[in-house]
């Protein structure tokens, strides 16, 4: 390609355009993917989002079957049979939704089962819902902390915990686990502030590796700091029966909230965060995320509710997902790829390049295989990768593909798949 | 009662107070509920939230039916047979939820067809989608604009604009429907900024008075400012086949964006934006709560789908609406009470007190009604009401029975229901 592919900052970061000249001039950026048919924003889904799904092409409206590593539907329990009808007779009881927010009619009793059912799982008191992950995290961040606080962030938590921090509080953003410069920052600010908190991701969603909790809780504790901890990614993966991140390293009671999803293990769409009884309490009145949005729709609470009975009831899920995790990243690391730090089944296949991320994507698509480039935003500009979502549901055969095709278009094109030297 | 009722605002702006102090001083607040069993967070429905609704008392752990005036759910469409049976059609396609964020695999063609079909409710060119109201709101104030920008907002804009434009750009609160004060902060702003956006209400959901619209687009050509409405009030209620309060005043072509939810007339959960094409493509990429959140449920997707179709297929839903609006309107004017000045089926009856509007609710309840007391934040302090939601659901007997009661506890107990004067 002769042309230089330009990242959507230099579109973007005028700041003397008003917002029509910056639309105009964003069009210009989209129009960049279209030479290597390679605008991330065209698919379209006529299936599940499974480990099989129907796509449509977006440039040539071909309708075909791929193989597909883009959800974080890590059990399979999305199309779980016991999951679709716990939804359906939801809706048969309940209707398609309340139509009312949480305080003022919308809360409903398998509200409240779940919310017990949840609080359980990470070993707290209680739990309220949110209509999104993304919408727990602001109304945590943006409700419970001001100008007084400060809450150090690890520099690759969720984009929902930079949204929620956004100009509420004080922030500290630190360099990846590392534990040196969290205790150097905590012991600077300790007596400066009226509350002092930790936020990690349990699982980091992009790079698949693990906040370094039993330190995070020592110098917590130390420093009289509270720890929040973002389990997307850990529950239903990690602990005893997907109990996530906390159970796994044994800290349920050295933690102060529990922030997760229903869009991930739990096979639907929604959010949740679970902690002490006061705090949920308090954070029922207070997060306005919560108060100001309807109550999460009947189908989805039941079809979260069904999910997690499956992560103890269904061990076979949790046990097929670590089976398929563990083939893919030895395959992997058997051809040379680098797959960065991840421990767990997103698994980053680190290309560098947004261009040739693309353009693989590309390559990869047309031959029946569908993984995500991620590239800035989602991640720093030049760590663009595929992120490599396994499942339950892989066969491996579906796993085998991948590995034989990546390795086709690597020998054939040249695409730069970075190895590890 | 001898205790005065002290607001929430007096429990918790105490700046010196931790998290912990603070949470335990809430607790003081909960408890003036207690005395007269009246804490509104303790509801729970044990059924579908409709005219009728299965509730359990916090207090007396008694189950017992309902008639209820606290769901948006203005045209029973939750609950209808076609509504339920498009949800669950769809969790048989699709499953419980797609697991992924929209750039990244989670977009399926049940979303295109929504937005397609919200982009024309609308009368505009297209459309994306938001897991709720509120998320939308803040994906749309949160990243379009900057300090470089001024957004003017009615001071009645439900509270998710208030939170999307926090901290992110100039903002100018202004009186209620006050088109002189617009003018003139317009006037004073011109020339100043890189955009200028209005931002109203088409519906405002406390009052259900309308935006002035017409009004509003005549200043925004004169000033050259935008205009955003959120019309998650309008849509199924105002316009032709529930088209809005766009459709309504008949300024579809002066509007630069529409903001709207599922979970009111379309009767489950969700948001989504409308506008040009442009617009809405650029938001695609930038609105942060639509790209760092999963995509929207399928169920949920299908449901208001199938709700925005019966708008004009089944056209009995919008005028029953109606026809129960103008009676329990009628009814309570004759009667003498304050209504504010609704335009809509949203009926505010003011109290203007804490205690008595949750004193009186509580009798309310006790003797078979269940409408939402709304205090203050969800109103201005002193502010406070029934905020009584007419639905077609309702039948002429449900609403008599009201009426009746409230005529009754009024004249026994003399609890200071409001009368015009």
């Amino acid at each position: 390609m002769e042309k230089q592919f330009m990242s959507m900052r230099e579109f973007i970061d005028i700041p003397d355009m008003d917002t029509h000249a910056s639309v105009e001039n964003f069009e210009r950026f989209k129009e960049q993917f279209n030479h290597n048919k390679t605008y991330p924003y065209g698919f379209m889904a006529q299936s599940a989002v499974g480990n099989k799904m129907t796509v449509k092409d977006y440039y040539t409206h071909e309708v075909f079957e791929t193989t597909s590593f883009v959800s974080n539907n890590y059990l399979g329990l999305s199309q779980h049979p016991k999951v679709k009808q716990a939804a359906k007779d939801a809706i048969d009881k309940y209707g398609a939704g309340t139509c009312a927010a949480p305080p003022i009619g919308g809360y409903i009793d398998i509200h409240k089962e779940l919310e017990e059912k949840l609080a359980r799982l990470h070993g707290q008191e209680k739990a309220i819902l949110f209509t999104s992950g993304y919408s727990a995290n602001i109304g945590v961040f943006q409700n419970m902390f001001n100008k007084a606080d400060i809450v150090f962030a690890d520099m690759y938590v969720h984009a929902s915990i930079y949204d929620g921090l956004r100009n509420n509080t004080n922030v500290k953003i630190y360099k990846h686990n590392d534990m040196n410069y969290l205790e150097l920052v905590l012991k600077r600010s300790q007596g400066k502030y009226r509350n002092m908190t930790i936020v990690v991701d349990g699982v980091f969603s992009q790079d698949g590796d693990l906040a370094k909790l039993p330190d995070i809780c020592d110098l917590a504790e130390k420093y009289g700091a509270m720890v929040f901890v973002d389990d997307a990614h850990g529950a239903g993966v990690l602990g005893k029966d997907g109990k996530g991140t906390l159970d796994h390293f044994g800290v349920e009671n050295r933690v102060d909230l529990v922030i997760g999803t229903f869009s991930k293990s739990m096979g639907t769409a929604g959010g949740y965060i679970a902690g002490s009884e006061k705090l949920i309490e308090y954070m029922r009145h207070f997060s306005r995320s919560n108060i100001f949005s309807v109550s999460v729709a009947p189908a989805v609470v039941a079809a979260a509710s069904k999910a997690v009975d499956l992560f103890s009831e269904e061990p076979e899920h949790i046990k097929n997902l670590w089976k398929n995790t563990h083939y893919l990243k030895t395959k992997l690391a058997d051809m040379g790829y680098d797959t960065g730090h991840s421990e767990t089944p997103i698994t980053p296949l680190m290309i560098r390049d947004d261009e040739k991320t693309l353009s693989t994507a590309r390559k990869l698509l047309e031959n029946g295989i569908y993984v995500v480039p991620a590239i800035y935003p989602a991640v720093k500009i030049n760590d663009s990768r595929f992120r490599v979502s396994v499942t339950a549901q892989h066969t491996l055969s579906d796993l085998d593909k991948f590995c034989n095709l990546l390795a086709k278009i690597n020998n054939e094109y040249g695409l730069g798949i970075s190895r590890n030297t």
